[in-house]
C-alpha cells in the first residue's frame, strides 16, 4: 500500500534488519527498542490489524513468531520475552499495518506492563457474555 | 497437569465464563480483567509458554484470537485492542500455562503499555544479528 512504512520494508525500498522471512512473513528489528532483539513480525500482504486479517495468514504469523521464539531461545539462550500486537489508535497501534512484537525480557527491565485490574467486575461477567450471544 | 489451575478449567473442575471453545483451544473471561472483555485463549493441552508450544498448536490459537476478535468487533462494535502474552517468569508469566491475553482498549484508560525505547541502539544491530546466524 502507498505510503505504507512496512509495505516499502517488504518492497526493499527502505532496509531493515532483518531477523527471518518466508512467503508470508518478514521480522526484523523494531528501531524503537524496548530490549535488545526487539523484533517486529508482519504480514507481507497489507492488512491494518487483527480486524481485518484472514484467519489462515495470521495463523502464517503464528508460525512465524514461533520460529522466532526457537532461534532466540536456542542461539541466545533466552528465557523470557513477550509478544503484543496493538491494533486500533486507541489501543496504542502507531503504524497502520499489521505487526506483532517480539520483546525479550529480564528482571529489573523497568519495563513491565502494568494493567490495572478489577476482579469486582466478575459480577457483570453473566451480562457481558449474554451480550455475545 | 496436576495443580495447573489452567487444566483444572479445561477439565471442568473450576468454572469458568467461556467465551469460545474447539478442539484444541479454550478462552474465558480473565478474572483479573484490566477491561470489560478481558479474555484469555489457552490451549487445551498443557504447554508451558511460547517456548515450548509447537508451531501448529501456536496455530491454532492464533486462529480462535481472531475468531474472538471478529465476534467482538460483530457482537460488540469493538475496534481496539491488545493481544498479549507473557513467556517466562521474567517476562511476568504467573500462570504456568500458555495464555494469551485480547485486552479491549480505549482512549483514556490509563492502560498503555509504556515501553521505554532505545534508538540509539541501532548502532549494535548488525552485532546482533551476527549472533543468530
Amino acid at each position: 500500500m502507498d505510503n505504507c512504512i512496512f509495505c516499502k520494508i517488504i518492497a526493499g525500498e527502505i532496509p531493515c534488519y532483518k531477523v527471518y522471512e518466508d512467503e508470508f512473513v518478514l521480522a526484523f528489528f523494531d528501531i524503537y527498542p524496548a530490549a535488545e532483539y526487539h523484533t517486529l513480525v508482519i504480514p507481507k500482504a497489507h492488512f491494518v490489524n487483527m480486524f481485518d486479517v484472514p484467519e489462515e495468514e495470521s495463523a502464517h504469523i503464528m508460525r512465524a513468531i514461533k520460529k522466532i521464539v526457537k532461534l532466540y531461545e536456542d542461539k541466545l539462550g533466552l528465557k523470557n520475552l513477550q509478544v503484543l500486537c496493538s491494533s486500533g489508535t486507541e489501543a496504542q497501534q502507531e503504524i497502520m499495518h499489521l505487526h506483532y512484537h517480539i520483546v525479550p525480557r529480564a528482571l529489573g527491565d523497568g519495563q513491565n506492563v502494568k494493567w490495572a485490574t478489577h476482579p469486582e467486575w466478575e459480577d457483570r461477567f453473566s451480562e457481558l457474555l449474554e451480550k455475545l450471544r
